[in-house]
């Protein structure tokens, strides 16, 4: 999927969510639990209920692979089921020397057609690159995460006074283009998505944190939006577990909503 | 497993070798493709050539997801035929937020019920603590790795002049002790090896690069062995790899048994 097939569908559905599939069995309505495959089926519902405002939707593998061999087969399913025109992510945060790297990029790329994969840059250009080699697929960068543990090395300055998430940015916006790289950029923080932009305005940036994690949908479009609007926000929990009844789909169609309707709005104040 | 279990197969083999199942089936040999599940046959073959020399094994996930969901299953299989006096590591180099990586940490020590994973420090405590909480669990942190993309972040050096991956040594290990935390540190330059250990004497490391990346082993030694070995050095290519033929299992055994006589030698000279 190419950045202005991306746009399209965001100026199409007025909104810019990313929808996470991280669900658990324990978390999801009772009743499901008698499906054969009650993951899939709760995918499926939650899919059917935010296609309308949902551009893109991003399974954590993690969650899947806790299923054992079985949860493979639920996530390649829950891909299958996946519209063409919405953009995939493998939240899989991988990232392995070289020829390691280029078996995962096959993995979800080739074996499960998702359009991109989360990488953690930790070990350099050689663990990204190879994932920036399929057309039509892309790269999210881990640059600055939401959660506590980002300040343990992201924000570490070097002598030039550089935290390395920026020096992440800076390094490996050299790697690829703005049409096959991403950044995770946390919402928690509206003055470092400003620091972010001024390094790579162009770049798509997957926004984690709004809601559960607390970060400002507000702020974020304020300091992140570009004139492609440039912003996938994800949210997960406050839309995959807004009831855990019956009425889970009608409730997570709820969410998604209202996250379109301020979505909108931000679209027509700062994008463009 | 616990260090002083693992110390004592080291002194049982006098062997601190760990060998990499890393298998495709592009490089197996041919004759194995008509069998069920070649990949299984082939590590089973491997192991059993290989088993009086190592003391760990060390699966690369990569090397299994690129099979689809069966590669889970080849996985499974591959690590209820290993004993259970080995050291069984899953290469995943996982890491994310807390809740996440608790679900990582269940897929990998309950459902497969490996010894130890290899994780990302990128996103600090939070992504790397829910590893250390599983009884006799290892969490393997990326400090050092070998691979050319390594000088991108890692070598970065803050104000005080020191490199990220000390800073990662430094942080980390107040999260575990030396029971439940070991470092990739790579075997490609010797003095990197010193500075580890002067950040962490007890610690094992876990010592990729030695044969096709190109570290001695003799250096990994001399810098890195403590007083119980301290020392998991890992060989891929350079074993599975050693004939394509039907002597493959063969070929193994002679490449293992040729690093055991080695490391015997430097467990008399450098460890006590």
């Amino acid at each position: 999927m190419t950045s202005s097939e991306i746009y399209a569908q965001i100026q199409h559905k007025q909104s810019f969510l990313c929808v996470g599939l991280d669900p658990v069995l324990e978390k999801i309505p009772g009743y499901l639990l008698k499906e054969k495959d009650p993951i899939f089926t709760f995918n499926k519902a939650i899919i059917d209920a935010t296609i309308d405002q949902a551009v893109a939707y991003k399974p954590n593998l993690a969650f899947y692979e806790a299923l054992g061999p079985g949860g493979w087969e639920t996530l390649q399913k829950t891909l299958e089921y996946l519209p063409e025109n919405v953009f995939t992510i493998a939240d899989a945060k991988r990232g392995d020397i070289g020829n390691t790297s280029t078996l995962y990029a096959k993995a979800f790329f080739e074996q499960m057609n998702f359009d991109a994969i989360t990488v953690a840059p930790y070990m350099g250009e050689d663990s990204v690159s190879p994932f920036l080699k399929f057309e039509g697929k892309w790269a999210i960068l881990l640059a600055l995460t939401s959660n506590r543990g980002s300040q343990d090395f992201q924000l570490i300055e070097d002598k030039k006074g550089t935290p390395l998430f920026a020096s992440v940015l800076e390094k490996s916006k050299l790697w690829g283009t703005p049409q096959n790289t991403m950044y995770v950029v946390g919402a928690t923080r509206g003055s470092a998505i400003q620091s972010v932009r001024e390094i790579i305005p162009e770049h798509f940036l997957l926004v984690p944190g709004v809601g559960a994690q607390g970060g400002s949908l507000e702020e974020v479009a304020r300091y992140g939006m570009n004139a492609s609007c440039g912003l996938l926000v994800n949210s997960s929990r406050g839309i995959i577990y807004a009831s855990s009844n019956r009425d889970f789909a009608e409730a997570a169609k709820k969410e998604a909503q209202k996250l379109q309707t301020s979505m909108e709005k931000l679209l027509n104040q700062y994008c463009g």
